[in-house]
């Protein structure tokens, strides 16, 4: 029998997936499981976007250029306008959802063996793109104490190599909800500067800023043309994660140009999903206003029953809707799987996402879980009910 | 400024796209541009599919399964199953066109500097895909002379390596529009066994086979079980390119766990398109046998017509809806050019795809073309004469 490849056999397995027979298991013994562990926002798509679907009059479902249509891209420049970015078409390329723009953009710029430093805990599929583009993630921890903020830059200079070809954020933070300071930005871009490297931004949660607080990209900043590429995606912004759209953005030439020949050989984005999302750039910004209140409200009810238990502590997260959780336990592991396995309040228990997988450094973060709030907020109360009584019940 | 990957810089761009400049300025001067060079067909998309998606009622457009629906996997095996293929919805999964498929058959079974071997010319990015993967393509030429049948096993025994993992076929194939026989299939299943290795079968063309030849797939033959994998696709078969929907099927269960990680990292293929795609298994049959009567029309046609222009050479495709023709001149890229920039015939010329990209040893091909008679026939019909015009006035 022929074998596997030392690339497969070394990409990293879902963090949630090892957990989902359990959850299986747990429903055919007739028990709720509440799911806490997923990023699927429960919000409404947009009416607009699956109307332009339902009322667009194909014969042919063709593919699409490569990059996207132009006019789509060009209603794209105009959405970052908007936000104060200055781009234009030619620097956008449309992809297979940001997770396709975060591969592209890994293989343009780093080479096998070569080095990416990553803030953990991180987006654990930034994990499987570097493993699969052979590339090398570098952890630099940020701590629960102070939210997750970003590291002192010495810690970063610390573990720069001849090797490291750019420094990864996520902003605001899956998992952690932490939002960069326009300072801490500043910062980043002084040492990838100082150090000729790309700076890579995922703000695929945008959209998603609390209590006042405001995005500032890596495309706002002066002087970063050549180092900035950032990382887009309709997903969570207009809750529409099945269309599978993303946008890679760069003003570096160099870079547009090598990630159109990985996209080239993949040929087009989805043809459907393109309609839809670029409907979706005209949605009123009431429809963002109220998903912002939701969120917002969701988490105040989710931190303030949280802080209710006994011995846990809690990052509050200003931006995207996730956020990191300490429990008095040793191992969030056998406790994810023992809430499955053997617990339950009336018959309902609760799916947590063990928050080691978020970490690329062993043994970091394994009291920890990650709570997604993306679950109206009955069920967000109750679900913490469960986790505090089964706190009180465990033994580990 | 930073710099780009090597792997960037040695990724291959389409062989078509350098001509795409000549033909928009063709297009500029008011020039008719008649295309043999795309593979996208103006065949109409089952309607069952279209409807699917225009009648589906959706509130919010969700991640699918990363693998692709339970219940649309289980329709795909039905699927297979008439096809005489027996597979069942767990060796199958659904992935963002053949393409995405081919990328995870190849990061699943080869390691960064594992060799391929693939009989030339083949289908352009199948170079991407390696490249992207760090994996070399191993040539082993087959000839128009016997219109690209399978080169001698041989040929191919002498190219195996220790690194290499796997022979990748096209069948019926993109660009010769040659179909293995029952025969050739096993003999590459007699070397793979022999030699350990995988045999990737790019069978998206499967539909496509004319003159009552039946076709062969890999899935078909006993005793491959741990060896084949098949890369499929909805894109030719049901005219729905912009779909975005292939298929990796393998009865080898560390390949599908394998290739199955590789898939979690991007999450899940679009979801409109898995709703056309799922529809769209439900097209009649009369649909078919429409489209194989065109495609047949137009082949006879376009050999017919081709056989008269002096000095040229054809291979006869027995399926799928490419043919690469062998023209009297020195260098097809400078003629595909020059077809653009110099000539026509009252106000038209045609484009054409040079071979050269479909071939990876250097200078294989220079001479030849590849058209894809994707066309209505009448312009077909002129398209050729405009070749023979030109073939008449062109020196070189
Ligand atoms: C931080 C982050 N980046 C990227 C993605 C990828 O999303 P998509 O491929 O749906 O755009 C996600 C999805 O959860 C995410 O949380
Ligand atoms: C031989 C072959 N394989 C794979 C593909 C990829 O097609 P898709 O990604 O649209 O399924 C094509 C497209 O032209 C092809 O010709």
């Amino acid at each position: 029998m022929p074998s596997i490849s030392q690339k497969g056999l070394s990409m990293p397995e879902s963090p949630i997936r090892k957990l989902v027979p359990y959850a299986e298991a747990a429903k055919e013994r007739g028990i709720g499981v509440i799911h806490l562990n997923i990023g699927q926002p429960d919000i409404k798509t947009p009416k607009i976007a699956l109307d332009a679907v339902k009322n667009i009059d194909l014969e042919v479902l063709a593919y699409s250029r490569t990059e996207g249509s132009e006019v789509y891209r060009q209603k794209i420049a105009k959405y970052y306008a908007k936000n104060d970015i200055e781009v234009n078409a030619s620097q956008i390329i449309v992809t297979t959802g940001g997770s396709e723009a975060l591969a592209f953009a890994i293989s343009s710029i780093a080479d096998i063996g070569d080095e990416i430093i990553i803030p953990e805990p991180f987006y654990a599929n930034y994990n499987g793109f570097a493993t699969a583009a052979g590339v090398k993630v570098v952890p630099v921890v940020s701590h629960i104490e102070n939210n997750f903020a970003l590291p002192p830059i010495e810690e970063f200079e610390k573990l720069i190599s001849p090797r490291t070809r750019a420094i990864l954020i996520c902003n605001p933070g899956n998992p952690t909800g932490y939002l960069y300071s326009r300072e801490e930005i500043k910062k980043l871009a002084d040492i990838v500067k100082k150090h000729d490297l790309f700076l890579v931004a995922d703000e695929v949660y945008r959209e998603f800023t609390y209590d006042g607080m405001e995005h500032y990209s890596v495309l706002k900043e002066a002087g970063l043309e050549e180092h900035a590429i950032l990382i887009d995606s309709v997903s969570k912004r207009y809750s529409m994660c099945g269309a599978r759209i993303g946008y890679l953005v760069s003003k570096n030439k160099e870079v547009i140009k090598t990630a159109l020949k990985f996209a080239q050989a993949r040929l087009s984005p989805p043809t459907y999903a393109q309609i839809a999302s670029e409907a979706a750039l005209d949605t009123p910004q009431s429809y963002f206003d109220a998903v912002k209140v939701e969120y917002v409200s969701r988490r105040d009810l989710l931190i303030a029953e949280l802080i209710k238990i006994d011995g846990i502590k809690v990052a509050k997260p200003q931006g995207a809707f996730y956020c990191i959780v300490e429990l008095p336990i040793k191992n969030a592991d056998t406790f994810a799987q023992w809430l499955l396995e053997s617990f339950n309040v009336n018959g309902e228990t609760v799916m947590v996402a063990p928050a080691g997988g978020f970490y690329a450094t062993e043994g970091l973060g394994v009291n920890q879980i990650r709570i997604a709030y993306v679950l109206e907020k009955e069920d967000l109360k109750k679900a913490v009910y469960i986790l505090g009584e089964a706190l009180k019940a465990y033994k580990d």
